[in-house]
């Protein structure tokens, strides 16, 4: 980050914006996954926002449709970690002047078929011109139960670390789209690229962690850098195994074939938007159950604990180093 | 907009997405000045949002305290539109690589300025790093009683147009911005100028027009073009005189010196950022009585009739002909 000015978003948010937060305990310090306002008969409202640009977050190139439904589940992803119901959202979009009829149309019917999957309407927005590259904001609400959401803030020492889905899936993807899958069989490297371009949000299983866990966030920079989060909110540290790490078959695939780092790539790695959380021990079992009924893997990964920061442990016993703990967009 | 592959902001929201908001009333069909969506205790949350783009919608050499203000002003001037009181934001900020640390110092300086004029806090949103010019969404969210916000859509045949404050000084204070002020006093163009660049969104009036008045926007597209929108939400026609067009005496001096084009700047200049309403006769009396309290001219200027579309009656009773019936992003 030094190249470019200190320009990490997290200091930035914490030195520039969190003071006009300050007051409002809803906002939760501009650290959570969405701020939260009230809403009505003992709801509030988790709204967040996110915004997506050509050639940082996307390729211009990209199928349109993609573009809009990876803007979509994104922000439903960070719902989905406050536990929250998705209901609404909101659209800046800034065109290129030169964009066409049809690539919009192919980005509407995109928004379209998100909107239906997740029961969401559009209402509201703004479209403006740009002579920069295609940029996109997206502000999405949802439904949770008043003082019920989950929190990054909320994790006990001793509270087993969950993780939903496998890890790793979308950076391998993002590498097959970069530099093509080499000796990676086709269907492998198909399944990384759509974990890549096309997240699934997880929120069947947000709405339905609310009362069993502790802690919750998405996994957007990577699994250590997001664990972190929780650790610095809840003022706890955090020791995971690498061995435990969910991997998918395609992701064990593109290990083998020599994509990736290794483990460092499923740790570090960004994009996978699924679930990681805390809970006591005593709700593993209701927590499989879950699992069984969603048809959704969960893995247990390891252990919060008095401290601070995240210990990797490698198969060896020993602490992994992870040089560069996470993607930072200003470094990206 | 035809060179532009048709490209108009208002054909592009009807076609693409006011589909994707059927279904959901609080959305007004994309076409008010914000959506609404329940809150707790009888009120609604009025949610809003706008972006704005370095060379489009202001220029990147503007002081940045004077760019984060009129970002959080131009949005509070929708929720005041809509009768709500303003209480959260959330902005998507877009930063240029090379923006640097005083840049952004000065930025949050002046948010924190505008937070604190408005009763405002910033509850949440993103950073993310661009390679094209900074870009800036803001989402704001205001307090409104339930089904008792301001609509375009409530206008009634025999209502007096009302318009607050004085029209054209913006478009004028950009013709300053851009030109010069030629033969214009020093104080006249120095006042336009402000009224360009730091709109006063008229929150107290919009929440005292509440109960008072049928149908309500602000005028950002230019006068002539946003009461269009009120005709075509209502279904009706209007007719206003120009001469009966409040103007600040520095408007009446810069068109005295000759800058813009006379009474039609007034009718189709953008960026007034004032509120545009309708009301019964019968109310007059009480909206004179209001301008007094709020220190605030409000003025009548016509009348909404049965019909379609916007008729301008000149000074010798002829109607006028507006050439552009206002600003249209997309042709910026």
């Amino acid at each position: 980050m030094g190249e470019r000015g200190g320009l990490d978003e997290f200091a930035l948010i914490a030195r520039l914006f969190a003071p006009l937060a300050a007051g409002s305990p809803g906002a939760l310090g501009l650290t959570d996954d969405a701020a939260l306002i009230d809403g009505p008969d003992g709801w509030q409202w988790a709204v967040t926002a996110d915004a997506i640009v050509a050639g940082v977050h996307f390729l211009s190139d990209d199928p349109p449709e993609l573009i809009a439904r990876k803007l979509v589940r994104v922000n439903l992803s960070d719902l989905a970690a406050m536990g929250a119901k998705p209901a609404f959202m909101l659209l800046c979009a800034c065109f290129p002047v030169d964009v066409g009829g049809g690539w919009l149309d192919r980005f509407a019917s995109g928004l379209k078929t998100d909107c239906e999957t997740f029961g969401v309407a559009l209402i509201g927005g703004d479209t403006v011109a740009t002579p920069g590259p295609l940029t996109l904001a997206l502000t999405a609400l949802g439904q949770v139960a008043k003082d019920h959401s989950l929190l990054r803030s909320n994790a006990r020492s001793g509270d087993d670390i969950w993780v939903s889905g496998s890890i790793g899936d979308a950076a391998l993807g993002l590498l097959v789209a970069r530099h093509g899958g080499g000796t990676l069989p086709e269907e492998a490297a198909a399944f990384l690229l759509e974990r890549y371009r096309l997240p699934r949000p997880r929120i069947a299983l947000g709405q339905a962690l609310v009362g069993l866990v502790h802690a919750a966030m998405d996994v957007s920079d990577g699994l250590v850098a997001d664990l972190g989060h929780i650790c610095d909110a809840s003022g706890l540290g955090a020791e995971i195994e690498a061995a435990r790490l969910p991997r998918s078959p395609a992701a064990e695939a593109a290990l083998a074939a020599g994509l990736g780092q290794g483990p460092v790539t499923l740790m570090t790695g960004g994009d996978d938007y699924e679930l990681l959380f805390t809970a006591a021990p005593e709700a593993a079992a209701a927590l499989m159950a879950l699992s069984a009924r969603l048809d959704l893997r969960l893995t247990s990964i390891g252990r919060m604990i008095d401290g601070a920061g995240v210990r990797v442990v490698g198969p060896d016993g020993a602490a992994l180093d992870l040089s560069s703990a996470g993607y930072r967009h200003f470094t990206g």
